[in-house]
């Protein structure tokens, strides 16, 4: 069965960028039972006010939830607050957004230190990869198998493409960036298999080249349209999705 | 131009398996002038005795170097230690083949600690990426359009192939070995992008499932068929094999 965007949906990094963007979509699109769990560093802080506002233009349909995903005991609290929520309904979506890239310029290899690279490993992978272990996903999911597929989209980028690498590297060495969101794929496609029994679809998105602090201003895309197109493509992903790298428009992008 | 197996080369993870059998062929078969740098994390511990004795049997062949690949303190160390040694002449072939897999059984979901995920990074992945960024080649091998390549050698995995992971998963899902791989892989691809103005050919190698403390005694393949195919393939690297990832009877595996 194809993903539905409906139920309780976990978008991570949802303060600013893409990540408030997709949580406004989703207030706005989804039905009267949808509920966002919105989840930001500093829910207290002025980098959240946007969030904040959003929220109070949605009465009962946006909880925030104060995540730092570099942070295990930050992770268990904010899945306790969750579940405190759902209780055994479950998750049907997490959107693995959070993410940083470091050096903030060009991630040159002389210009890296080993600290950026475990940093940048840390948020992008091992942030996803300790969420996903929690299990926010309803356990009678599996077993209904008339239910629609539950789904983790972990946002990747077309630059973790290995393959494409020459053709993108002199533009855009960031190694560190590349290198986790490399390593997100492999974690994505691994879980893909892992959760295939629990009736979870695993996809890897890569969102365009995006207006955001991190895409720069120069960028092509603004964050409407990248957000409009990923979630058209998470609502229509089906087996045959599970465990690979689509852009926003539902390309596939190679290793 | 074509590598070859002459002048200076340096080994990590030199004091058992693989990296034993690489110093111990590379010790027999290159020529008078090759010099090797066998690096081991405690050169006066039990666990290097062999590598001590082998030192013996070629006198003035292989100098022992202390490195722990995990601290950049101690790879400052021995980039000077070697540096002491090779002066202007620079290194000719790097064989990062220090690797950790952890936890130590199967490696899933479950039983993964985020510190499993972290630490196995920080080894197989930033080291190789440290290590290269200090420069222990020569400037002048780049100018030298009639000199043989120089060569980094990442030894990966035939499990880090990100396409290939549904085929191989349920068989060893070793989350962190697999998804470091994975990332080891890009910084390779990465890295010969980078580097092509240095002369300096990056290829990552798949030594095949061998009969290792990390491969198990099930394994199909002795250390020394493995090396003997692995330095072949090293031995014949050219401009085409920049970036790849590449097995040791030097078959492409796909990303």
């Amino acid at each position: 069965m194809p993903v539905e965007l409906k139920g309780n949906i976990l978008v991570t990094g949802a303060n600013r960028g893409l990540g408030l963007e997709l949580v406004k979509q989703l207030a706005e699109t989804t039905g009267q039972e949808a509920h966002i769990y919105a989840c930001s560093r500093e829910p207290e802080g002025s980098r959240t006010e946007a969030l904040r506002q959003l929220t109070t233009r949605h009465p009962g349909k946006i909880t925030i939830i104060k995540l730092d995903v570099a942070d295990e005991e930050s992770i268990s609290a904010a899945v306790q607050a969750v579940q405190d929520q759902i209780g055994d309904a479950g998750l049907n979506i997490l959107i693995n957004n959070a993410g940083i890239r470091k050096p903030a310029l060009s991630g040159a290899l002389s210009a890296t230190k080993k600290n950026d690279m475990m940093e940048v490993y840390e948020t992008n992978v091992v942030g996803p990869f300790t969420i996903a272990k929690v299990g926010l996903f309803s356990a009678e999911v599996g077993n209904d198998k008339t239910a629609c597929s539950s789904a983790i989209i972990n946002i990747s980028t077309a630059i973790s493409s290995i393959e494409k690498c020459p053709e993108t590297f002199s533009a855009a060495q960031m190694y560190p960036y590349r290198i986790s969101k490399a390593a997100l794929n492999m974690l994505t496609r691994c879980q893909a298999e892992d959760f295939k029994t629990h009736n979870i679809v695993v996809t890897a998105i890569h969102p365009g080249w995006v207006q955001t602090e991190m895409g720069g201003e120069n960028a092509p895309l603004t964050t409407v349209d990248s957000v409009l197109g990923m979630l058209s493509v998470i609502s229509s992903l089906s087996n045959k999705d599970r465990g690979m790298l689509l852009d926003w428009q539902g390309n596939t992008i190679p290793w």
